[in-house]
């Protein structure tokens, strides 16, 4: 069976991570079977077969695939004959721009408003390495980044314009069911919901809508796990 | 032939509107023969016919077809034989999301380097028009827009993060070949080049790299018209 390295918090239901939950809603979608195993920020051992230390981390037989862009062209390569993620070569290039856009826009506007949740969320033995990477990579406290929530979350809101602007035209990003450039759209929401009670949309925004069409996919899959706002 | 109203500054040559182009451009991917007629922003009663009052407005024998993406859509309809300009339903509804993006992010970003040097180039009988229309939408004079070029420019290049991302994985946003989210994510930077000698993003940015591959289009169509920036 295919295994994924899943990012956990203290608990092995808290499996909060925005970039293992594109790679595990498109396995759903292709209909594979997988275990997703559990693993902290400081389990660099776990997973140095794959030759580096982030999760996603998929292992599939003989093959280990990582990142979870690499990872989903992996499996629409590797499995062809399944309900398709991109929908063609346009559509995968386009995917990627999605995929691309939901980093540096989405999750860097999220980040600022959940940072200091992530960290209430983690695993003791993470707590050390979490706050001394992400206070480098943001030259500030961990409380600092998240200070000025009121006007972040305005900026968040805003950008999300683009994807509003789709959600006029389709239920769902990639037309009129979801694929990957939904799944990949969905990880920063779904990992805020899953650590933080703060409110990122509001629930008279389509994203609103659009996320909650996004629950419900696979059987409310990502109700699955621990969540701390509905 | 197929008629295009396209807006026209002073100079009947000055073709600058970053609406008008991704249809220009749609209309030579698609090897359709079509006339471009120059159009100003006052000659409401010239389009009338259309419903309404603003380019493009394209007229393919009795059909009628308004918006830059839902003319983009008639065309990928009425010539399915002709090179496809989304590859699919999956690429459409995600080249439609880059359209989204386009105008909200990089046409937003640069209407506020660029909007003096827009009034510049426009025919006299317009300018009163675009003054008051321009200063009503922004709550602030023309000139107030542009004030701070060097703030509003480090914005605009940051937001353009995830294009520069996808053009490290193929040279064109849609893939290895240009279609229609290049050419709609193209028309602000044809936009500003038409009027303005600001320059945009720095040499050696990916995406200059990227537009002057856009501009070598179709025996470079992109320089047949005036031309401020090279």
């Amino acid at each position: 069976m295919i295994q994924l390295y899943d990012l956990a918090g203290a608990r092995d239901d808290c499996r909060f991570s925005s970039n293992c939950w594109p790679v595990r809603m498109a396995l759903l979608h292709k209909g594979l079977p997988f275990e997703a195993i559990p693993w902290r920020f400081t389990d660099k051992q776990t997973i140095a077969f794959s030759g580096q230390g982030l999760v996603p981390v998929l292992v599939d037989g003989d093959l280990t695939v990582f990142d979870k862009w690499k990872i989903a062209e992996y499996l629409e390569e590797a499995y062809p004959d399944r309900p398709s993620l991109f929908g063609g070569e346009r559509g995968q290039a386009l995917a990627h721009f999605v995929t691309n856009w939901t980093s540096s826009v989405i999750a860097g506007h999220a980040i600022r408003l959940i940072l200091t949740d992530i960290f209430a969320v983690i695993h003791d033995k993470d707590k050390e390495y979490f706050r001394t990477s992400r206070e480098q990579r943001f030259g500030m406290s961990l409380e600092a980044v998240v200070e000025d929530r009121d006007t972040g979350v305005g900026e968040l809101r805003r950008s999300l314009q683009p994807l509003r602007m789709s959600l006029a035209r389709t239920p769902y990003l990639s037309g009129d069911t979801p694929a990957w450039a939904d799944y990949v759209a969905f990880g920063p929401f779904q990992w805020a919901r899953s650590v933080s009670r703060f409110q990122l949309i509001k629930s008279d925004d389509p994203v609103f809508a659009w996320r909650s069409r996004m629950i419900d996919l696979f059987d409310q899959a990502a109700n699955k796990v621990h969540i701390l706002n509905t």
